[in-house]
């Protein structure tokens, strides 16, 4: 069988002298070990975590495009600031994508990777913005029966990561959820979720339509953060679900400082004794994304049990262990048409990817524009 | 038996028209109850903890001094934006003094009350700026013979805020400590605590000044926030000592991000793959003061695996439990002559610390600047 021994791969390298480089290069596929197999990928998300890999700090707007049709580049410039913080990549050629999906069209010898031979799988691991991918066969979820690559190409960040919040939540301590830029995929896939298992979710979004999206799937708390009213909307919501702990996509700015100052006043608001110090009700902030780069600026308005911190996927499903992270994965699977369905508003081969007209698109991180990259379209 | 019927008792007063009172009311001491005891207090100390409830957030710029020299009375005008964060306090008369020690004179019926009777005791528990307070016989630490209550006056708040430093530290699974502010009475505490355990302590101090006051307590780690050098110093006291936990009394600005920027540095020195998420080593901030009143400014260039909260002392004794609790007063006294000593600029009585002149250099929270009030002072 002569399918899949070499294969296009996308690649991002960022040089010392500060320049962007997105390209094409052909890849030799490794023969399988035999725990792994070869997967023709077939659809693969272009997800905001991935754009972090892609894109690095680079300025999109000095975009330029050179190369063929068939093997595009893309060059941008790295302001300087940028520059210091990609340090550990400097000169190296990455592999993108987290995760995609496709057809198991090789397989090493052991019984585990000749059992996937033909299957539709799910795949997380990097790399996946390329023609052929080799991995060990634990790392593939098979797809039910008649799933295709593009239902099931996205398996894992959105779903398990709006898992992970519910799961915080429970293990953590904490009765209700807020979340904001609360109308994204992710963020629908998780009022699909507390409404199944019946957690009051409080939606921070930032104008009416994306209030819309919201209710149009049944959110029941959804808030606008560019109304005058925010404050006291959100204080409202806060004490009527009792939230004390969220999830933010935003990162910068005043927006977590706020959700902290409302959740206090919610607190007081049943407090009996003053304290000085505030209430002693615990209010939690996970940022899990940076869709706002400027500082994260926290007036300490909120009495003095708080915290603010990084969330990331990763770290949360090696604290999960390997048990409860299989019970997580299972019930994506089992809802992968429902609560985990992904919507796509464009499918691109790997060339069109690399568009200046797609990358402008997909690089403004809007809510609502999603990218699936099919490696094989057109082939 | 005469004494103590009555007593001096400092309160301060905020009105919902936005004026601070300060003034000393005449109270009737209670009776105790069988498990009560009365102490005459004759030492309690003003930290940066107690000006929170004493000053609230009146402006001392436009402070007043009226009333006798017996009888004191202390206004000042609470800006309109403080005002709001005061409304749980508001026209309630408050008494102020978390701790303090003095001696038995009265005792109610049952056997740990009475033997209590004649000793020098430290208290926690509040209201301590007066002449006599009635209190449960286990809210009183008995001090050993020969101790004087100026001795015994600060047992609680510094030693025991600077002990739950080093058992958060080991709790959380760090190896070593940051202190802001460091040459503060409780810094000095901790950098003896940190040089008699073996634990690693890396100073930050805001002059020279400070520096020195550390130094010659034999500090081993001291910088200086204020030199053009500051982050590169940091950063090589970081890596030197693997420290990735900080305790800031600052609260507002910039120090608490460039801390958890620093040890990212430090992190990612040892690190050997590139992670676009930084470095997997949990980096943490737990502000316990506010210093520097302006917000909080995180730029977030330090990675995801990192968090910022509120620490209080109280709560953390809560989490400890009661046993915990008692090794850690037991070290508080076998050591109350060496580690824990505290030393005082100025001994002052009730009347004398509603004097403007003091109040101005109280009210600074300055390092080395610190006042005891002995409520039978001149009596």
């Amino acid at each position: 069988m002569s399918e899949g021994k070499t294969g296009l791969q996308l690649r991002s390298l960022i040089r010392k002298t500060g320049e962007l480089e997105i390209s094409l290069v052909t890849m030799q596929t490794p023969e399988p070990a035999p725990d792994e197999v070869v997967v023709r990928v077939e659809a693969s998300p272009i997800n905001p975590s991935d754009l972090g890999l892609l894109l690095g700090a680079a300025d999109m707007a000095t975009a330029k495009a050179s190369g063929t049709k068939e093997s595009p580049i893309i060059t941008a410039h790295v302001p300087e600031a940028g520059l210091k913080a990609m340090a550990g990549r400097l000169d190296e050629s990455m592999a993108v994508g987290n995760e995609g999906a496709g057809v198991v069209i090789k397989t090493g010898a052991s019984d585990a990777a000749k059992a996937l031979m033909d299957k539709t799988v799910a795949m997380i691991g990097g790399a996946m913005y390329t023609q052929y991918r080799c991995l060990k066969a634990n790392e593939c979820l098979p797809l039910p029966a008649g799933t295709t690559p593009a239902e099931g190409a996205s398996c894992f960040v959105n779903p398990l990561t709006a898992l992970g919040m519910t799961e915080t939540m429970r293990r953590e301590g904490h009765k209700a959820l807020v979340h904001t830029a609360a109308a994204s995929n992710l963020g629908q896939m998780l009022n699909k979720i507390c409404l199944k298992d019946g957690i009051p979710l409080v939606n921070i979004v930032r104008s009416k339509e994306q209030a819309d999206i919201l209710h149009k799937i049944g959110a029941k708390h959804v808030v606008d953060s560019t109304a005058p009213s925010f404050l006291d909307d959100l204080t409202h919501l806060l004490v009527q679900t009792g939230a004390t702990l969220a999830f933010d996509a935003i990162g910068g700015g005043k927006l977590a400082g706020q959700i902290l100052t409302c959740m206090e006043t919610a607190a007081n608001k049943t407090a009996k004794v003053y304290s000085r110090y505030g209430s002693n009700v615990h209010k939690q902030v996970y940022i899990y994304g940076g869709l706002d780069p400027r500082p994260l600026e926290l007036n300490r308005t909120f009495g003095m049990a708080w915290g603010v911190g990084g969330w990331l996927l990763f770290p949360f499903l090696m604290k999960l262990g390997p048990v409860e992270g299989r019970l997580l994965r299972e019930r994506v699977i089992d809802e992968l048409r429902t609560t985990f369905a992904s919507h796509y508003t464009k499918v691109v081969s790997l060339q069109e990817a690399l568009d200046p007209a797609n990358i402008a698109l997909y690089a403004k991180r809007a809510t609502g524009e999603k990218f699936l990259i099919n490696p094989h379209k057109g082939r």
